[in-house]
């Protein structure tokens, strides 16, 4: 592997994209089209082999001039780069190979984000092909895990679920680090509101427009794939396990996800908890506390990296904690781009200066 | 078959829906189960067999007692009318031992509604199952054909498309039948918008949430299998060929059509419209005739059989007649059991007098 | 006052309708025109008199024949019943002269909901008009309070979020009345998610559609009105003052309420809560306890009186109750008929009979 | 006046905004603040003076750091450029004392877009305040006017459904003037169609989710603002005078505008449209002609400055012209910046490079 920041061929990232027809692709492909220092190599599809990619998302036309190619043409260990917009499992096939090569590796799906390779094959159903790499992977939050991402060869990008509840409990949980005993880590509850992309371009009927509009429902009861990383997660912050309660609901909408994030105090009621937050993300660019009582939206994120946080306090015992985030850019493809800048050691911000589209 | 009216059990029309997993399956039921004098006998689905419909439809617990059978065991021959809620093709399989059991069909698909074998072959690609019924088969629009339903056996439901421009022409039609020359019969446009439920509940990429909402768009510009049997009804009305440019565009909503019709007048520029209008439509109990400079909206029909026609004049040669229909009822389930109504002597009325839910 | 039951007409119940232009309005008037045992005789508003209903709400052409009346000539005093879809503050002004001239009062704003009309007073920053009537009145959620609404002649419906949130405590707290300690009741949560007609047909920036529309957020952080006569109500049902943590958030769909609540369990924990559930709502005509790991959504709901629950068990101390409603209907419109339905002995669920609208 | 391009300042071009709280506002706000080549000065609004913009607008936190200030305090004489994103009236009434200081005026609004100030005050009932700068004012449609935006000082920016009218009509208005006779002027029909946020940031009943969500209509049926300054322009481009047809509805979505134009073609029917497109617009940075069949959706432009064309032919005598455009940024604020960009010789597409947000 090159040394960090260099590229194989003339200055710029050179990056390819494994699984470009979902809407975590056709993000990932919005952003790099727009990114200074990036040279969109390649795209794969075993499907679409063939077709121009502008063919099949006509808002890339004069943008983006490529066609998908087929995975096994497609030359990926050229590429400094390879993003996996993918379903899991798809990474970990290729990963050994293309480290070999000195690409970097980052997975906007779930093969890398548990460090434990039994827990994945309990949740995903299927062995892992290399729990050798789950040690060095890095779970890619930028905002927890900044030094690490530099060196990384394996980048396991968070979703969008536990970006928004991780970030907005990380305060509270790196005061509970440091003072045992702050708030309660037994039953946090994270009551998380998403929109419909969150749920990927899947011919599925409970996807159908006629189905998603005007209606407003919880799912998921049984037990979400999310739970486990967010935990672990939330476990690595506070320094002791961390039991949460995650209730994912569908918005009639296509961006955004909104998390109520309920945390019941313990010696932390006597803290500022406006302060603490502010403190905490005063140098991130890519978190914005609200002034007191703010009411964030995620239309105030809507197709920006930007994450907004509001702190409540119904009780005094009691920290109400909003975050909104554009799922598809903070947490997938927007995360995905942050973290390259980093790994590459390019400026953190860099061709992430969308600001939300508003209205 | 029975006389007209009469019924195989207790005085009630014993109905059985073939198909009722899709949005105008479920429509059906949903005013099947508020009609007073229908017993809903049965319901078939071969991919559901076995599931009861209320866990399909949380709408209908309560409402709907049964579970899908299948097809095979159906007895739809003990039924006085089944409806097919089926795609085409379905229909005209079972069409000639049903009608010899003495059960009146309703096709919601377009198995019955060209009266043309080698038409119907041509943009349905195959062939016909029993091209003798299509004589005897009525297109079952009651303002248009009331008298052949009430004796008919084989009812060709007309489409929502369908519904929405021969309602809104046929004054007009009906002026050119009795003075030809009246309007220009070549090249009237209906550019007609149409919500997503009418693309009916099938796992199709392009009628997930996320690509339906927020967009808005034109398609089918190739050739829609609706326009020939639109063209023959007109035709019909007219007295000679219609040429219709047929434009139909997707709208993010669930439902709803809202039918925009140009047409050229020629002698007829000379006539009041409005009278003409209501004139023909006084005595319709599903359709009003909104007042001069009417705006109709699809909301005012939702829920309800009621279609909505407003009649403007932008220049002194231009009509151009605005339609609204809900088209899960009026173009759909509401316009079956209308047809129902007539076809077994029943009120025309009965079971359809829901209001349409505003907002 | 005539007798429970009978009318100053001719048998059917005559009503009066004040305030009929906001959602709660229309949809009053939806449920009215098809209830057949209502004479619908008058309907006022300042703004409008002189309009006709169908001119402003064209869904009801053909349904309801009637003019807006300026409330000084309405002689609301021939009315059997008169329904208040008005801001709070108008029904208690013609109360004391309405209940003499033997008219029973159904108030769907919030003059009446409170027992103290000094707790009216902070939150609704006005006096109150006649506070010797708040001990009569009635809190005529019938589920709650069906025998008292029977001789009543002030009858407080209950608001949409929290007819939602005591139902969907209801078995809960009945079991905490008869035995303490089931239930944790300091910190009862109850994230709700509204459709935006809850808000009313206000002419505001914040509800415009281009705010509404692909946007998700909370609101009210600072207290929202509806807290206290939640709080009253869950304390009167479970014997004890309870604290609710309530967080409204708006949805972008128009119909609505889905209430996730979460209650700490204490000797409750041993307790099969899916069996409480259904013996307390056995025999509920509009109430709906879904089967074992069900996930309500509020389209089963939408244009019908039902309310839906569901109940899960995140963890063996945790119950999270899920409920949907029509905020239009069950919390609002449709509950006001089904109290009129009781309090004129009439059957309760006649007029009601709607169907929810699928898709 | 400077020379063309220079700044007042730094070699940034110094802007102000007047009116800047509605949807037209924000968006300018959203482009300049991503603009390199543009220093936002000062940003007016009467009724919002003093409140920060990014207290009104979240989405602007951290991008622009301005309150609203008092027009009268606003120094706009001190900007080289001025946006009014206002009602009509108000840019007219500062153009004389701005024009003397040198500064470029950019009206978002009507003022100067009809040449005959008769023709204005008969529309918009009031009197034009400086009818002697209609003669120099440029209406600034880059497509058209490039060479006269360059050197002018009081540019007419045109509004949403002109922009897509004239644009799909060009081709074919330029091959008329060439070859008089080529298409039918009388009657050419524009069926257009609009997201509400074109209808602006106003507290209408109209204009609210529940009343415009799930709801298609038709409206301005009566006559509507942009049909003159639509007619003037293609009588312009066409060297005669053209009648249009112009039929706006309303779509239950933010953004968009999608335009249905039915053209009769004479002897333009032996020409090759889709050729004919190609060429006119080969060199244009904002018009893509989508390849022969293509079906444009809104959400291929949503958020970029992109107008997208299909041309297409129902019968050999009917051209149909589809087009779509974000009315917020082509249609409005995206076209102000390009001409601005023109104006001040700056790339005619710096700062303009949104690709558009899919899903």
């Amino acid at each position: 592997m090159g040394v960090s920041g260099a590229s194989k061929t003339n200055g710029r990232i050179r990056v390819g994209v494994v699984g470009g027809t979902g809407y975590t692709g056709v993000e990932l492909l919005r952003l790099l089209a727009q990114h200074p220092a990036v040279e969109l190599a390649t795209i794969t599809s075993r499907g679409e082999a063939g077709t121009r990619v502008d063919s099949l998302f006509t808002s890339l036309r004069g943008r983006v001039d490529l066609s998908f190619v087929d995975p096994a043409e497609a030359q990926l260990d050229r590429c400094d780069a390879v993003f996996f917009a993918t379903p899991h499992g798809v990474a970990m096939a290729q990963a050994r190979s293309l480290i070999a090569a000195g690409v970097k590796i980052f997975d906007l799906a779930a093969d890398f984000r548990l460090r434990d390779s039994a827990e994945f094959e309990r949740w995903y159903k299927i062995p892992h092909a290399c729990p050798e790499l789950l040690g060095e992977a890095v779970y890619a939050l930028p905002e927890v895990s900044r030094e690490s991402i530099r060196g990384a060869r394996v980048l396991a990008i968070p979703g969008c679920y536990p970006t928004s509840v991780i970030l907005g409990l990380l305060p509270l949980l790196k005061l509970e680090r440091g003072r045992p005993g702050s708030i309660d880590c037994e039953g946090i509850i994270a009551d998380c509101k998403s929109g419909v992309s969150g749920a990927g371009r899947k011919a599925e009927i409970g996807l159908l427009s006629a189905e998603v509009s005007e209606n407003f429902k919880a799912y998921g009861l049984a037990g979400h794939r999310h739970r486990p990383e967010i935990e672990q997660q939330l476990g690595a912050a506070a320094g002791r396990p961390v039991q949460l309660i995650f209730v994912p609901h569908l918005v009639p909408m296509i961006r955004g996800i909104f998390a109520s994030i309920y945390v019941r105090l313990q010696s932390a009621a006597a803290v500022d908890l406006q302060d603490l937050y502010e403190r905490n993300y005063r140098d991130e660019p890519f978190v914005d506390v609200l002034p007191p009582g703010g009411e964030p939206d995620t239309r105030s994120v809507r197709g920006s990296n930007m994450v907004r946080i509001a702190v409540h306090r119904p009780t005094r015992e009691l920290a109400l904690v909003l975050v909104v985030e554009d799922n598809l850019v903070k947490g997938a493809a927007g995360q995905a781009v942050q973290a390259m800048n980093v790994a590459f050691g390019r400026p953190e911000t860099e061709g992430l200066g969308q600001v939300a589209l508003t209205p």
